[in-house]
């Protein structure tokens, strides 16, 4: 256990009235990537571009990454001028006023539709997430009618910069590829965690005791999604200048083999809808 | 507009490849606060405890305070020895092996039953929140069969906070008060704003323009959401050592109107329900 690790433990165990060593958290944003471009090394201009802010890379750093320049550095784009939509998108494209061609790419990336009104259109990604426009995005991507996909497979995304960012600076980090996401019965967007490598997503509180003694029965914290949230603080989600963030201090869990795919609750299992 | 936000919007504005200044945030748990009870100050005991371990509270910090705390200095918490269950909770506490007591509670503290099933419990509280077990803890709370309701309107918890944060300490500063909170579709939890003061917990995105010039025309960022998520990396939630944390560097847009109550979104109007 790394002795941050140990600090927080004891700050935990000990309810003292005295202050003790104080554990923060930093998180900064990364300034100064380029432009991502297909076939980019992320994970090496990440390096490069935390080393030129001095902040360079740390054992235990999380790396936070939206999903839109992995998809970009992965060539998961697509452009509208290439795809013709089917009848069922044209009909689609005019209950919802989009356009065609991108309601088509919407369905392509779906495995079914779960609600369409007002514009919007809410489906089940063939990854398995349930979200507006099957997590398509037009913003920051260049070209007028260049749209983002989400990456294939977001964990195999973060295991892939998180290899490459050991080889770039051998540094051991965990890495978050990132995604702004709507939610029932909440206004407003959150970050969460699509895909993660290097560490546990979900934070098993069962069975620990709290202050006074109680075990706590149902306790499961989202950490991956908290860290993603964290790292939009910093993030410019308008602006390609600041697609990363990392986050200092936070011990999280190690897991070599852990992802994010397994925090999606598939609706027959929701009690909620 | 402060030199952090004048920052941060140079940074959005200019892409460039040299390294921008850093505005870092910095999220420091609040350690040595003592075992709360009905009455006391929140407000004065945090300032008091920040400044013993050197994060003496600043004009522009976010105060994260977990909403049992709250709760307790408020009296806001029930014996269950001097509760009766109804016929009504017997019956529910039967299905879903819980204390009659405590389904009692969780009864009247809900104004409708979203779903039964599997033990759990999901209600809409008197307040409009859609949770389990009507937002009770039984965790965090001194003797084994009292339990913390919700504050009854958390937006007023958080102004009074930071109304006697300024008095206590000469600084404006925002408040949350923050719930843990399980959500439709993902597994695990993550902590949300209950109640806000002295600033937008919404950022309007929309009509923004991305790096490449395309119009935002959908984004709107649950910051205090992600406030809330933020702080409980550092928060000790098992233990009441740490039921507060301190954001610092983050430019949020002040108001002193806005509340945590607008970004519930009623069942009738949600897209995923």
């Amino acid at each position: 256990m790394c002795q941050e690790a140990k600090n927080i433990k004891q700050s935990i165990l000990n309810p003292v009235k005295e202050a003790l060593p104080l554990n923060k958290i930093e998180i900064f944003p990364l300034t100064g990537l380029p432009v991502i471009k297909e076939g980019d090394d992320l994970a090496l201009l990440i390096c490069q571009a935390a080393e030129k802010q001095e902040t360079s890379i740390q054992n235990g750093d999380v790396i936070v990454v939206t999903h839109v320049v992995v998809s970009r550095a992965e060539g998961n784009v697509v452009n509208l001028e290439t795809v013709t939509p089917s009848e069922f998108a044209k009909t689609i494209a005019k209950t919802t006023r989009k356009d065609p061609r991108l309601v088509e790419v919407i369905l392509r990336e779906s495995k079914s539709i779960v609600r369409m009104s007002n514009g919007k259109l809410i489906t089940e990604t063939k990854q398995g997430l349930i979200c507006a426009n099957s997590g398509i995005d037009q913003s920051n991507v260049p070209g007028n009618t260049v749209v983002a996909l989400l990456p294939e497979d977001a964990d195999q995304s973060a295991r892939t910069i998180r290899k490459n960012v050991l080889k770039s600076s051998g540094k051991d980090v965990a890495v978050i590829v990132s995604d702004t996401h709507g939610r029932p019965l909440r206004h407003g967007e959150i970050n969460i965690a699509l895909g993660t490598s290097g560490f546990e997503p979900l934070r098993d509180r069962r069975g620990e005791k709290d202050l006074f003694g109680y075990t706590i029965r149902i306790k499961r914290t989202a950490i991956a999604d908290e860290l993603a949230s964290a790292a939009e603080l910093v993030i410019g989600q308008t602006n390609e200048a600041i697609p990363v963030a990392i986050i200092r201090g936070y011990p999280y869990p190690k897991s070599e083999t852990a992802n994010a795919t397994k925090m999606m609750r598939p609706p027959e299992e929701d009690l909620f809808i």
